[in-house]
């Protein structure tokens, strides 16, 4: 057996954020970085390091308001509609224009609009001016000595203005705290370079510096270190002498070739090493030199969440700011969310507002999917204390998106099927503020979905073994008494997987008893799983005799995915999954793909705009034609209606 | 009289805004730009320019999950801790890493947890796995082909994830559109060269390049045009050619050397000059060799409204996205917003929530006050036909701050005082979240404001005459009922300021008779002004026998620099105003001035946050006794309960 670390602790969150707290404090980490002064033309979004007071009033002289003229308001006295006073130029007005200061011997300014011409040299008028009228005073805007800017502020466009108009041409902006992010590990390689299988493409070092420099720090990517110890010793050394924070991906868990907390011991002090939250539980927390270096785990998933509790704040404290606080809401879950007792839980989770509720749909709990960190509109806390939270209840939703773009999402749940990414792009393109969310959980759970209303629509192709018939029996039976709409999708040719070539030769569905053969099944509730059992039934093949039956995936493209790298030798799914990654496709049968529109939702713009693309556009048509095994001929076409 | 340019027009603003996105469109200008292709690395915050699909599944290989052993699940069954099951090392299984590719011969992991070594090269396990557990098959995350995301998508650091994990290292983006702004004006000079009256400062070109880069456009600063037909030509000439939109600064207006508008006619097509807004009205929207010209008023504050309004959904759609919508709140409105008829008005407001109430106070509408958007927390529209909107009525904000900001806003509104400038940059410091948002509207307008329900805390120095005491019988007589707390904040010098070296000899309030000397006031309620009244009547004196006792100023700042600019000779205000900006002082009387605080907010915690400040901070006392006039001996001395 290698070399192992194992001892990775499981300190409770709140303990390791104090702990971490206290000896950032205790090594002055937390102290706010010098100043530097900056001209105010390349200032803009940085943190004032100090008050920033006006040096010069703004106006810095008495200026005409309006174009028109300058007056002693003295001679205007009496001027009315029926005794005007006339005035003369030079001696008693001159003309001024917006901005132009008001000579010292007049203090008025009368509007263009009020002023009659009298031959060339003379005005009348017919009222008379107040002192000051139509004057901006020294000072009007901003007086000198005014405060402008508090210290620690976001400097935004306006605040040059003001900086600018006072005679304030420098500011002193707190220094951008310097981070570098050291990418660790033997096996992974920069993107674009060759890939062998148990490579691990570099992109973690990436999503890490963009969170850095959208939180003001400036960060440095470094080059990746191999797994050594003399390699991470030396940049961990270099990095505490030239960056204010250094953070290390991966080498964080208790992997044979994990140096990285085994070097932080020996270069200094290691404050935790593991903390009960899930995912994220490996984190390293280590000051070496006066400086903070932390080791977030490899999982981008992980990765961004212990960046988040132990990295952002400290970001913010060099700036002397606090950090941005995400916006939250209260949703309802829409399915259970088991927990682990004593695990403090980041759930990522999918919003939706359909009709009054706002619904919580957790997304794949996988730490390495970066597509549910992606595709994630919030994050729930399930704390330590927690074994979960049941379906219906209402949990407080950490937004990472705005609220508006939650509010112009669509809700979809239901079957998969490839035209949705088509639809979601389209929708996206002709009308940007809307968004797509689909969830993928099999025609019966769409319907279930609309049953508890969750959804704006589902997509289902349900047949009825009895009536050979799509979907309606399966509504009326499950969404009796909701009124909705049944419309068309598409028609879509369902078939066997299987690698290019069939290497194994088969032939159809009877193939499946064979024991040479590995199927990959859907997971019960798929219209595609109805469709596998009714054809095994009419073969007389029972599910006993079918290697494989019990091992499921949720699309017809994990399927695809499976038969492509040879987990398993076929499954059932659609033409579109063998086009997309280039398998060989045996038909089993035609279907009807349908969407499910409550009468509620029927006038919704989002729904509509859905209406619009699959009834109206062209380019729609032809980029579902070209995924392959798509037939569009009733595409839009309401096929019944309760 | 000179050449003039009057007819500016007064076209309703939707009609404006119709007739503006019609010449757009006619000449193609809301299309959006052509994509580029730029490597992911670089491609933070642009925007898709096509979906992204994914080219490769992430993960490209089955992986072990866990750190522990890969063996075949057929090999485990039957596991139990009573009859373990031994497996021997290479042949039944081998050590894996986390991320490890699966050998081809193995099909699930056992967690290194559940392994119990038996010498060097076997293992016994007390439980069964079921097939591809701990396993991380291939696509998991994302199956080749997958969206990854959509068109128009602003890309975010998760998204570099997906793509580069997938092998995108190359994404179409929008080109950034490209604007030049162009500030215009003989009179106008660089920040930081030498300045005579009648010099404008070139900031807004600052401001508005600033919000073009917040809005994702790649902005170009021009070098100041000066009045000159020909020069502006040449430049709007080059710049259409140049640049996808040319934004041309001041010269809109009716001014006698604003050219811009007789430029534009001549070069192409004047859509729009002069809109019913306020500010904003002289803009001027026109195409000149099919691009966007824009000429945004010279005030600052029209230039922003304007750019807004004609500017932000031209740059979006040149993106093929949307502005990001502000957010907006329903609020409360403190004072009456007067407004005329036939004019849409966009009126600066501050907002504060005190207990259950949001209210919002309009701001200085001048404008060209910079300094009413630096402190504007939002803005309200005022529809053309509306008069105005009464105090007490709800309005809605449109925000230009987040809710956050506006909910950790403490609200000071009453008689002004240049310690309040340190209590604000001080709060601000220690907590960087709240913020201290004052209204200067006297002694008496912070107490009627403690009444409404308006602010946190009023300041107030109020002498009853007959009493010789302050505050207390004004709060007894007009908050009487209402529980709260006074406190002294400083005692402070009241005086007469003159110039420098008090050219005219004043000695004190006595002179204020004198005919040659010109008095500024303060306004009505301020306790200010009840000073001056009170020894006024002590010397005999009647208003109508000072000259300028109707001209008020709002602040001991603006007194001090209407002194300053000569507009008057002389004004009652605090020492500091007249150390601040260099005047004499002449005593007049020593005076405090307390801080009201209702029971309802003596607990919240920006209030503590005050308290702890004035009677803590060294800090803070030395920085105020620094400002000059100033005693602190009484600071934070609670003085009266009720």
């Amino acid at each position: 057996m290698k070399e192992r670390n194992v001892f990775v602790n499981n300190t409770p969150l709140d303990e390791a954020i104090k702990l971490w707290t206290n000896a950032l404090t205790s090594h002055g980490c937390l102290e706010p970085l010098l100043p530097e002064e900056i001209p105010v033309d390349d200032s803009l979004g940085r943190i004032t390091a100090e008050a920033v007071y006006a040096p010069r009033s703004s106006p810095f002289y008495n200026a005409s308001a309006m174009d028109g003229i300058a007056v002693r308001f003295k001679d205007t006295i009496g001027a009315t509609e029926s005794k005007p006073v006339r005035l003369a130029e030079q001696s008693q007005y001159v003309y001024v224009n917006t901005g132009n200061p008001l000579p010292a011997e007049f203090d008025a300014v009368i509007m263009i609009e009020d002023v009659q011409p009298v031959g060339d040299s003379e005005v009348e008028i017919i009222n008379p001016v107040t002192p000051l009228k139509h004057v901006r005073t020294i000072g009007e805007d901003i007086v000198a000595t005014e405060l402008i800017l508090t210290e620690g502020h976001r400097i935004r466009p306006i605040d040059l203005g003001a900086m600018l108009a006072t005679g304030v041409n420098l500011v002193k902006v707190r220094k951008k705290p310097s981070v570098i992010v050291i990418p660790t590990g033997s096996e992974v390689v920069q993107p674009g370079k060759p890939l062998r299988p148990g490579n691990i493409i570099e992109f973690n070092g990436r999503i890490l510096t963009g969170y850095l420099k959208e939180w003001g720090a400036s960060a440095v990517l470094n080059p990746i270190v191999p797994d050594e110890r003399e390699s991470l010793k030396q940049v961990i050394t270099q990095g505490v002498l030239d960056y204010d924070v250094v953070v290390i991906n991966a080498g964080a868990s208790a992997g044979s070739k994990d140096y990285t907390s085994i070097v932080l011991r020996e270069l200094g002090e290691v404050i935790v090493h593991g903390v009960n939250i899930k995912p994220g539980k490996p984190v390293l927390l280590a000051i070496v030199n006066g400086k903070p270096v932390i080791g977030l785990p490899g999982y981008p998933v992980s990765a961004v969440v212990t960046m988040r509790l132990f990295l952002r704040r400290l970001i913010s404290a060099l700036q002397a700011t606090q950090p941005e606080r995400a916006g939250s809401l209260i949703a309802t879950l829409s399915r259970p969310l088991a927990s682990k007792m004593g695990v403090e839980e980041f759930v990522r989770v999918k919003l939706g507002r359909v009709g009054d509720n706002l619904m919580a749909t957790p997304t794949n709990r996988g730490a390495g999917a970066v597509m549910s960190l992606v595709q994630a509109d919030g994050i729930v806390t399930v704390p330590a204390g927690s074994e979960g939270v049941g379906a219906g209840n209402k949990v407080n939703v950490e937004l990472l998106r705005s609220e508006d773009e939650i509010e112009n999402t669509l809700v979809f749940i239901g079957s998969h099927d490839n035209t949705l990414d088509v639809l979601a792009n389209m929708l996206h393109r002709q009308r940007p503020v809307y968004r797509l969310s689909s969830a993928h959980v099999g025609s019966m759970g769409g319907i279930l979905a609309i049953k508890r209303g969750e959804a704006h629509l589902a997509g289902t192709h349900l047949l009825d073994e009895q009536t050979g018939q799509y979907n309606i029996s399966f509504i009326k039976r499950f969404l009796g008494g909701i009124p909705l709409t049944l419309i068309t999708l598409v028609h879509r040719e369902q078939g066997l997987l299987v690698p290019k070539g069939n290497p194994k030769g088969v032939e159809g569905l009877k193939d499946l008893t064979r024991s040479d053969l590995k199927f990959i099944n859907r997971q019960r509730g798929a219209g595609t799983r109805l469709l596998t059992d009714m054809h095994l039934k009419k073969l007389g093949i029972t599910p006993e005799q079918v290697n494989g039956y019990d091992r499921e995936e949720y699309t017809h493209m994990t399927v695809a995915s499976a038969v492509a790298s040879g987990v398993a030798d076929t499954g059932l799914a659609i033409m579109a999954a063998a086009v997309a990654l280039n398998l060989d496709f045996i038909p089993v049968a035609s279907e009807r793909y349908d969407l499910v529109v409550p009468e509620s939702h029927m006038e919704n713009k989002k729904v509509q705009a859905i209406f619009k693309i699959i009834r109206k556009s062209n380019t729609f048509r032809k980029t579902v034609e070209e995924l392959g095994g798509y037939n569009l001929h009733d595409c839009g076409r309401v096929v019944y209606k309760q």
